[in-house]
């Protein structure tokens, strides 16, 4: 595919945005009971359907979900979330790199007392360095480690026939003993899963000897904060080869998100991943802000991918009068959009990655309400947007795979295949 | 995926069940023409769709829609209906034997007289004892043979090297000779393929040496009978290797069926097979029997599916009255797992393995009217159970592979995949 004019693409997520009927509105989704007035304009005058991630029913995360919409399968490229988040973190992966998320964390003996190290906010530079240059190179295996926020770092392994089917180290819970990485059940008898394990069971051991009296610790514990004396990882994942996004559809690519893992996404697939302050991923999320850097990154990319976490969140909480608010703030950025494009150059498909409803606390692979406004776009009979009025959309049902095929033949930018 | 709750999930098949409009009816189907409260109950609270269980316009058969909607691919799993029909008379398969159903005939010479040899209901054991003692081995191949129901058998052929890609040595008419079994075309210079239809022409003439003056056979004869002095195969498939239900989804599985092919595949699935007193197969078959099974089955099961023979018959006799009746049983027996069983914890899919219109008279590859109804289920705003009303469903058109997807998804038993 290559630009062959200058009209531009959105896809615009709402994190979680669908959901079931709500006792507590009337039998309504939060969708449904919410007032879109700007939504409802897109589908009105735009082409509306349910959007299966990967296929219907299928339950998915939100790594999962957006590689499936951004057309790259999750089924063959997704092999753990360790890589995003290592990514996330700006790591350099290679394939075959196994990676892991971590948590600097607080232990006595083998007993996990806190697994955020009272949420440490400073310092973790020094201690990450103070971690590779005990450990950086075990059994002939690199083992990068990096900071992230407050008290969140990666991990990164480099070496020969490592295997990512090991578990993980994190309890998950405090006052537990953390256990040593072994290979999960299905790869008891896999070398590489086996010194992989091995590896990561003594880098464990290593950066809690680096971390236990490091000075940064020693001043924790005189002020009385839990010190950071280990690194539990968890999330593993193995770096696969995922082609870049501008060189898989011929447009450039920017991402405007507030989810880590996604962020990740992005850096892996060589887009632009633009900040936004005002961003902060919560419920007080500036969603102006986000639609503006949307304006201002169509000024110099063919394409843009924006996610506003907050439904979410209240979908997580089981919090319909929540959700309904981060909605109405989906619905906010939007109008804002429509303002301030030329939508007979710009088409925009607005979904969700996956339906979280507040009903079941959890994502479902319930379909997600979709439509596709804009330049290009022939539209159908539906007046609103929401899951039962999407249910009547001209696209019925269609999948991840097809969106960035939609939208770069409504943008009129895909090479025809054949004559 | 693991069961997470103790929400139970059905699936329960109108055998043939969806029709075309019927002229005698008024241009309504079936299905549109009878009464149906209780499926119009599910329609207007559930969530329709139209089901295709491998593709649109495919047809199938029984055996290969239940396959495609239990999640097995056909395409990949299904090489011939031999072992289904094996499994069902309780034969041990393994991966790469070859199967096949056989009729205890009736010939003169080659001449067949009475495919079903009076549909002898006796001594059947007796014979085909008498058969594995004279053709046990032929070429240093197993060959084991068991009688089922009536004049109906099954015969297993193990060894080195076959192949089912053989002719059928059943003629399917009176009056005409039985062949010998030959290589089909696109298999006539397989060693394998050579090999098995030799086998299979000597066992054939090995059985008739054993049955043809047979105490049990010179009884016949001498009460007016017609001897069963041949067995003749048809139906050949070969052993394919199928992940147990239970395996693949990691949930307990029962089935309640009146169709043997279909009892076969369940065996086959290592799911249990129940026999319900009172379910004949037949047009005067007890639904709420069949229901009360399905109830119980669910104490100590988390899946079952059940299938009602009768709509199926009433389609391949072109007898729109005689189908309408039936689809009023199918009804019943919703009702009463209606009133019997919480939906708030179990979820329901009812459908079709497929079309058998009555004016076919044969099935057909059109699409099957469906409705999920139940816990997690989101409604869309269909009100009644029918052809043209689940074309306006809100799961479009989807196929068998979605159905378990879906299901696990309402149920909330289905592992997420992704973070």
């Amino acid at each position: 595919m290559s630009a062959a004019n200058n009209n531009k693409m959105i896809i615009f997520i709402g994190d979680g945005l669908g959901d079931r009927p709500v006792a507590s509105l009337g039998g309504k989704t939060p969708l449904e009971a919410q007032e879109t007035p700007n939504l409802d304009h897109l589908a009105a005058n735009g082409l509306s359907g349910m959007m299966n991630p990967i296929s219907p029913g299928r339950r998915v995360g939100s790594d999962t979900a957006h590689m499936a919409i951004l057309g790259y399968d999750p089924f063959k490229y997704y092999k753990g979330r360790g890589p995003f988040e290592a990514k996330g973190v700006g790591l350099d992966l290679k394939p075959g790199d196994v990676a892991f998320r971590c948590n600097f964390s607080t232990v006595e003996g083998r007993k996990v007392i806190d697994r955020r190290a009272g949420r440490i906010k400073s310092g973790t530079d020094q201690l990450a360095a103070a971690v590779n240059a005990k450990a950086g190179l075990i059994d002939g295996v690199q083992c990068i480690f990096k900071e992230s926020v407050e008290h969140r770092a990666a991990l990164l392994l480099r070496g020969e026939g490592l295997d990512y089917r090991v578990t993980e180290v994190d309890p998950h819970h405090e006052n537990a003993d953390y256990p040593d990485c072994q290979p999960l059940p299905e790869a008891a008898n896999d070398p590489g899963a086996i010194k992989t394990a091995a590896v990561v069971t003594k880098w464990v051991q290593l950066a809690y000897e680096a971390l236990r009296d490091h000075p940064v610790n020693v001043e924790r514990v005189a002020e009385g904060l839990p010190p950071a004396n280990i690194a539990l990882p968890r999330g593993v994942g193995t770096a696969v080869d995922l082609e870049p996004f501008s060189h898989k559809y011929g447009v450039s690519g920017a991402m405007i998100v507030e989810v880590d893992l996604v962020r990740g996404l992005g850096d892996y697939l060589a887009m632009d991943v633009i900040d936004v302050p005002g961003a902060t991923g919560g419920q007080d999320t500036d969603e102006i802000a986000i639609a503006r850097g949307v304006v201002e990154a169509l000024q110099t990319h063919d394409f843009v991918l924006a996610n506003i976490k907050a439904p979410d969140l209240g979908g997580h909480d089981g919090d319909a009068v929540k959700k309904m608010a981060a909605i109405a703030k989906v619905d906010n950025a939007i109008g804002h959009l429509l303002e301030n494009l030329d939508f007979n150059n710009v088409v925009i498909m607005v979904t969700g990655d996956h339906c979280t409803p507040v009903g079941f606390m959890d994502h479902t692979g319930d379909a997600i309400p979709a439509v596709f406004y804009g330049c290009g776009v022939r539209p159908d009979e539906v007046e609103t947007y929401g899951e039962r009025a999407a249910m009547r959309g001209g696209l019925g049902q269609f999948t991840g795979e097809d969106i960035m095929c939609l939208l770069t033949n409504f943008s009129g930018v895909q090479d025809k295949f054949g004559a």
